[in-house]
């Protein structure tokens, strides 16, 4: 169980701090992406040019590392990016998206996370599952698995890693193989509009890069995107508005608010 | 004419078997694709990288490809894509977005065709003739023909080619040559949502996925998308709120609703 | 000052001639500024690859140049169609996304300015206070000056390059380094909305592709986006409604509006 005292004044720690977050994510989710960031008070930057990777990497609070829509091109740009961050103990959040689809994605995200370190992984049950055993395939990006059933996948990456690993689902999971902390908010609609999974690590880039302790900053980031993703749903007519109330919703959300409406 | 029960059937058939879409389109419309995608309960991949699109293929049930936002490298990923798809009989949705405004494009919409075979060829009045005669030239990615002009060319298309091939426009023509059907819903706001044709194609793909006639697949699809377009205008108060109405009707589009509002 | 009846009268032209705008932009604000121009009336096009962007730009009125997510092939891409535009003597409009956070934007944004020679560079007060002043470092892609400081700054820019600089800000100064226009329309929620800067430069685009003075047509353009900001601002809830907002105001936006509502 986190201190919801912790929780809200950690969400205006990212309001008044406003971390640079630089993210090297899809081409779907970057919309998105970076209007949570801006609607949570934090600055995106969305940047993947290899020669660029040290500078911007350099003046970020944290790097976002998401493999949506991948090619050899940007897979240089995100080890570059990487590479960089860890070498200034800048905070790294990973996101394998499709990890299990294609062996190719399976094997990018092994290759970051081995040449770069992150300190949080961030993904769908399947995911999570396809990085520990090869032999899960997943379907595409959405998830076939619970994310209860892949708890125990996410324990052993987090050991193997030293990462912190997150999955999202009806319940999300947060662990670092030892402590293991959940959310249950959240609702089913929020799977029908792209680009939420990634949004989610976009916002645990923000909460990162504000807090020491990266399983409880985790934890915040996904309290954040459970109780907006909530209150959204409550006035959302449908996947669109949806979409729409989410960002309203972030931009307008209290500690307050989120210290009266999250459940562990 | 085509069959209203076997309308709301095939809706209730992709809300059901959720097939999977895997898209290489355009950075503009990637967004829109997935969204409507998910709201009509079908799951959206977008992949574009060479390395991985025979796996990506392989658990696919329709390949998209949108000729957008081009260049070298991602035409390497849609040929691809495409050869793969069509060697194991998974359909392909071709859209030539600007073909005719570059001779470029139009070079690479006819080397898909003639080396993927696509199921369906969806486009504008405009790209449409531009495929079939050479000198038609567009303005830009927006249709200058009207759709009815360009029924004679769709109907060449479809022979020289053995695709279905789709106009979008006041009226849908939706044509293998020998047999054309119409869809006359929608509404002009549409053309000022941009991707919405873009959508139409990613839509085609979850029909054509689950479908057994390609003719009346198309057809189903862009019925879907007339009638759910004509349903978000009467609660759209402009052309930002059409596009989340939009996604919204799509999302709560029932078989019943469909079959009494759809017109032919 | 600007003549009202003749702002007013600059929209009536966009709406009626629907320039063709072609955009080498970023990912992330495409979707945005490709609505923008279709809410406005104009023609997008996104297109980028270097091989056809001598077509592309001989059947446009306006090129506009974003370096938002650059990297060394996009550059490319940029330099062929600023080429070949400053040939034709298309306009073009410059949006040196984020210089002065690393030098290699600051470097791309004066190759394009020598080799192009843009018409109108448009930045927010950091970006046109770094291309002037090698020293000036930028917070990402956020302003960190306020644009009254960056105004002596935007004025040695123009003189230099010969462009109309606009420094977007509280208050809009469009200037060519002996004439200063100003708007101070808007409202400061529009910098929670990804993108908006890029979707100024954009409608930008439309402007002087349609008018005979480019300080003139800077300064219709950033009354627009203001007057649209302030009206969507009214009814936005949040940042998420306040995108789908402007998008409606812009679409529904008459020069009557426009004529008595606009500061300067």
């Amino acid at each position: 169980m986190i201190d919801k005292n912790g929780l809200a004044s950690h969400l205006e720690v990212v309001r008044r701090e406003s971390p640079l977050v630089q993210n090297i994510t899809n081409y779907v989710a970057m919309n998105n992406s970076a209007n949570a960031l801006l609607a949570l008070g934090a600055s995106p930057v969305m940047a993947h040019w290899t020669a660029e990777m040290e500078e911007m990497v350099a003046i970020a609070g944290a790097l976002v590392i998401n493999i949506g829509t991948l090619d050899a091109e940007w897979i240089e740009g995100m080890l570059a990016a990487g590479r960089a961050a860890h070498r200034r103990g800048t905070p790294i959040v990973l996101d394998p998206v499709g990890a299990g689809a294609t062996s190719h994605r399976t094997r990018t995200a092994w290759e970051i996370i081995e040449q770069c370190h992150p300190t949080v992984i961030r993904g769908n049950g399947s995911e999570i599952m396809a990085l520990v055993n090869a032999d899960v395939k997943s379907k595409g990006v959405d998830s076939t698995a619970s994310s209860d059933d892949a708890l125990e996948a996410a324990k052993a990456l987090a050991v193997r890693t030293g990462a912190v690993v997150v999955i999202s689902g009806p319940t999300d999971y947060i662990t670092d193989g030892t402590r293991t902390e959940t959310i249950t908010n959240g609702h089913p609609i929020m799977t029908s509009v792209t680009g939420m999974g990634c949004t989610a690590s976009a916002v645990v880039g923000a909460f990162v890069a504000t807090g020491e302790d990266a399983l409880l900053s985790a934890t915040h980031a996904m309290a954040v995107m459970g109780v907006a993703g909530e209150r959204a749903q409550k006035v959302a007519g449908g996947s669109g508005s949806m979409q729409v109330a989410f960002l309203d919703e972030l931009y307008n959300l209290t500690g307050e608010a989120l210290k009266n409406e999250v459940r562990q």
